[in-house]
């Protein structure tokens, strides 16, 4: 583990202190060096392969500062760890936390300036990030660039959404890192509420990569708290990549001081992809939990008024069609209901009596409070109310049914991004939240900030996530943000903040669509940093049967029931219309059965962009649950139940495409069959294109 | 009042429809009419003399839309009113509210766009607004550029401070319009804590003139809410003035939507400057209170430990000299104190001590909370606590102490415009301070704002500003503002806001200094949009007695006591420390005497610039006091006691500068006489330079 070695890395590296640090299992090294001109550069190696070399370290602080040469190591100190921990929910109900950890005391000579580089190395990846001791010379500063690199000198291929400060709601594109300055501009072109491009040539984190030399990476960062999210630049002559810090619109980048730590910057890799869906670095980088009592905290399935706003039905979130509303002065009892506003008490209570007949803890209602007449962002601070609801939307009484039907009403806040105004009236929402039984909140920010210096993955908007989800705690109440800055494991922390949107959900596939790969991707690169609430479960797929909307989604419906254990999440949502599910009882049975909370979780089979098959046992019952899906190739999956206990019989239900399956062409065909199986079986199941394969299974007692 | 007249105004104009408006007293006469091509002017006249003329009137809209021309007239309303109104505190017991009006509903043709201008003539001056009202084709939108022409058509004299969007704190420069252009530079030169300049030669409101054609005049707004400031672009070859909204960093103007209204343009003007100091348009352009029971609104005197910090004897605010503090981690309990903060449970005691003896309602304290150490603008988030007191500031010793002396203590916020922190903190803020028996709160905006995108005259802060004002009205908390936009008379409507500073105040004595001229100016710019706590009473001119700090104060003693009646507020303070006022218990007198809230005010003297002689009548007492003020001239002030009840006597205290007064060589030289008088004496008395006269009166009974 601590081996000193002296040696020539490279010929324009001078190793001055060239330390090494090994993964517990050993098939993991990073080497710490500093160069002559006091330069400091990491290198990590997996099994004797490169996975990033002499990669620079350091940051331009103040306006033009050096802070990343001149360096001489002041000390450096080892430290092993192995130590196992409980999420409140999860993927298991044990995580192992194994590291051997090397810090690196830093001071540069010259300004007296210290920083030190905490390396945590597990048998899954690198984390590490920069710690700014109390020091005399340095106390309030500012971060101009983070200079940290990812030095792959490789062409490897990548799976990659443009650099954007405002969105990560693109759709992901493959390819090697040599091709995506000739790629990026037309992904770019895709109409999304808010934009802000960064400069260079950069994409966003969760990065995945594949390796010509047969190495899956995963770039990203761990418990990204009053920082900016951190994007990575491309020099593709070199194939480096390089740390490029969300600026504000003003381009300043992160406002620190010293006694503050950096986000981990993390680095999951194996040579068998499985392993990077099964790697819990980032949530081991993050702080154990901030509340104590978590008994409030709990996995949900739920339904709701949602996919009827985008199918072109003519569903409006609106109540009036009068745009000339103003918050708090405007009485909505006065104005002409427009008549086509599903979030009202009849509908509503309809969703309620569904979710209690089949067992859902909640349904979502978006579009219940003032303020959508007028809801486009940016123009105005006052857009919602968030303590009052349409006339058609009677509070109490939904609370008081929902409650005899032991069912939750999941609250929803758009904020439109009129953020300061959100703080404003964030206690008095949170009140009105528990006053009436809510204990669940949909976030969302669509469109530019207000604070109008800021961008979603702006510093400043950082705060504001974790203020909320923070605050929220307090208030016993679960946040699912969407559209903020994607996650890093601080769910860890703050596990009320129970999921997010932060990527390409269900509600393209009614615009621009998802391709049929998206969902063998997400959980390679969005999913690397938290679930994410997808809203899968459309049965539905073409939406021409509703009227105008031509769209269709791009999956059978049999892939739309594995997503629920493919894309991990504690929140699930059944997002296709009742109707639907009342139409095809048999599929529905599936998405009731499914679990939302796990013991254990068993990756089958990965590849990044064209399969995935995961297993997970229920949490605290003998169920276990199988999901399967592939892109828009056709492919057959291998499901091994030698994770089911030995010596037992167990009844699997099978859900499977039909022998016409395809998503282009015929999406709703599907088959569904009984058979005994034991953790001996092995079964091969084809799916169709954009296809999939879902099963459940129960002990035969 | 109504008058229909079809002239020709000018030769570029062809009066489509001009419309005429005269004041209740004939004196003012406005005359509104459309260009050939639909663009709106406006013309305002004096006993026949041009006030502006030929003023535009309108906007751009939006990126580029042209929001001024093609307009036709589609209604026009007149209507009359007088009325009377109570202000809560004020320099008048009663407010007369008598105005004729004419509301001309416009219609840009093309767009169909409606916009409507409401003028109110006074016998005192204008106002005008615009107002938007409901209408199909407009709703939210942006302001680009207000168009709103000032034209004097002249080169007046004009008392003037540089537009800079962050600050007010200027020395004010006298000199004709076509003077600014190379005058400008200079000023902006002095160093203050944040600039931003506009990028056009402008100044900002209250802007005073004086007239080649002998009229004052006087252009500001009132009711500034949800809009920027408006400061002021010089055309200086036509000498013609229009508004420049103050834009965010982003170059944002204003958001709007059909139903708001803009804040009133005002034109306070008269041919005696008295006239001006007289005016309460600027108040009657405001809504009427909208706290309903305002018993708990008090006018205070107060003392306070602050004027320690400026004199150059090393007291500090901060409790100690570690500076690597984190607001809400550090304990200061283990800090190193400093032991020269005089914001210390026994020194503030002394405070509360002497406030009792000699009549002082409260007692202010810098310097109490936890963030001092490190509080640089800008550069963080997390500033300071507000509920968090330094370990040597004892909360509930001092509460119980200051009870029981009958003192309450002002409460101190100083943000250093972290705002975005301060609201989050605000509600528990207000909670401690209403939990420990603070009533009023001293806020500061030091430095450039966060939101970053922000300045301290952008909508954005306008609505901060206000909200804090309506936040603390619901915890019965009065506001003293520092170094917030100017006042435009808001301080009716929530009269709560009891004070601001929003001006160069006493502080800059301790460095480059006010010139003796400065009072003499600010009532007629900036104190027309309401008080100012300009903090006055400093005996110790000379402050080279502490130490270091070479600087005077620029006036005699006797002028200091003048400032008490020569600058209303509600809110007055004794500034200098106890030390100078046990000093000298004879002129310490007045100070105690003088009232801070009035039946009357008498304006006997003025001319902006030169001198200032103001008497007023204490309200619901027998008891007057005349404040005389010159600048670096001595002058003779005569004081007319006419403004007495005829046929009783009263002892007159009369506080002179002595023979060999004058602010540069002597200011300590006064002499204190008693006079017997009546309403038919006259009094004329000798003011040294930058000296003053100051007379307590009290019925003979």
């Amino acid at each position: 583990m601590k081996l000193f070695l002296y040696l020539l890395i490279c010929s324009s590296l001078i190793s001055l202190n060239a330390q090494k640090l090994q993964s517990p299992d050993k098939n993991l090294q990073i080497t710490f060096l500093l160069s002559e001109k006091g330069e400091a550069f990491y290198t990590l190696n997996y099994k004797n392969k490169n996975v990033v070399q002499n990669s620079k370290l350091g940051f331009i602080i103040n306006t033009d500062t050096s802070f990343f040469d001149g360096f001489k190591v002041q000390d450096i100190k080892y430290s092993s760890s192995d130590t196992i921990w409980d999420p409140v929910w999860g993927e298991q109900r044990t995580i192992r936390d194994n590291h051997e950890e090397m810090m690196v005391y830093l001071e540069q000579v010259q300004t007296g300036y210290k920083v030190n580089i905490r390396f945590r190395l597990f048998n899954d990846g690198l984390g590490f990030r920069y710690e700014f001791p109390v020091q005399e010379k340095l106390h309030s500063f500012r971060i101009n660039e983070e200079l940290t690199e990812f030095n792959l000198a490789r062409d490897d291929k990548a799976f990659w959404i443009p650099s954007d400060y405002e969105t990560n709601e693109f759709s992901i594109t493959t390819s090697k890192i040599s091709e995506v300055s000739s790629l990026i501009d037309k992904v770019r072109k895709e109409p999304l509420p808010s934009n802000a491009p960064s400069k260079t040539l950069a994409v966003q984190t969760p990065l995945m990569l594949k390796s010509a030399n047969g190495l899956y990476i995963n770039i990203h960062e761990a418990a990204l708290v009053d920082y900016p999210a951190m994007h990575l630049n491309i020099d593709d002559k070199n194939y480096k990549l390089s740390a490029n810090l969300s600026p504000n619109r003003n381009g300043e980048k992160a406002f620190v001081r010293s006694q503050m730590k950096t986000p981990w910057r993390t680095i999951v890799v194996s040579d068998d992809a499985r392993d990077i869906l099964a790697s819990k670095l980032i949530l081991n980088l993050n702080e154990p939990s901030k509340i104590e009592d978590t008994s409030w905290i709990k996995p949900m399935k739920y339904i709701g008024v949602w996919w009827e706003y985008f199918i072109g039905s003519g569903a409006s979130w609106a109540y009036s069609d009068d745009s000339n509303i103003i918050i708090g002065e405007t009485d909505y009892s006065k104005l002409k209901p427009n008549n086509h506003h599903p979030a009202n008490t009849k509908h509503v209570k309809e969703y309620i009596d569904f979710a209690s007949e089949n067992g859902f803890d909640a349904v979502l209602v978006e579009g219940w409070n003032e303020g959508w007449e007028d809801w486009a962002p940016y123009e105005k601070e006052k857009i919602f109310s968030f303590t009052k609801a349409y006339p058609d939307f009677d509070v109490e009484e939904l609370q008081n049914y929902a409650k005899a039907k032991g069912v939750k009403i999941i609250m929803h806040h758009e904020t439109t991004s009129s953020v300061n105004d959100y703080e404003r009236q964030l206690d008095d929402a949170f009140s009105f939240m528990t006053k009436h039984n809510y204990n669940a909140v949909k976030t969302g920010y669509v469109g530019p900030i207000i604070p109008r210096s800021e961008y979603h993955d702006s510093q400043w908007m950082v705060n504001h996530y974790n203020f909320v989800a923070e605050k929220a705690a307090k208030y016993k109440i679960m946040v699912d943000s969407h559209e903020a800055v994607r996650p890093t494991g601080r769910s860890r922390t703050f596990p009320n903040w129970i999921a997010q949107e932060s990527a390409r959900g269900t509600e393209f596939e009614s615009v621009e669509g998802n391709k049929p790969e998206h969902t063998t991707i997400l959980p390679f690169t969005r999913l690397m940093g938290g679930p994410m609430d997808y809203t899968p479960g459309i049965f539905q797929t073409d939406l021409s049967v509703y009227g105008k909307n031509k769209s269709r989604v791009r999956t059978t419906l049999v892939k739309q029931l594995a997503l629920y254990i493919a894309m991990y999440s504690p929140l699930q949502m059944a997002a296709d219309l009742i109707e639907n599910y009342k139409k095809r009882p048999d599929a529905f049975q599936f998405i009731k059965d499914v679990a939302v909370d796990w013991d254990n979780s068993y990756i089958l089979e990965a590849e990044p962009g064209d399969f995935i098959t995961i297993a997970r046992k229920a949490k605290n019952k003998n169920e276990w649950f199988v999901g399967g899906i592939t892109d828009e190739n056709e492919r057959t999956a291998t499901i091994n139940f030698s994770f089911l206990p030995k010596g037992k019989k167990y009844e699997a239900t099978i859900y499977e495409d039909g022998e016409k399956a395809d998503w282009k062409t015929s999406t709703i065909d599907y088959k569904i069959s009984k058979q005994t199986i034991t953790s001996n079986t092995v079964l091969k199941k084809k799916l169709a294109p954009s296809g999939g394969i879902a099963v459940s299974i129960k002990e035969i007692k």
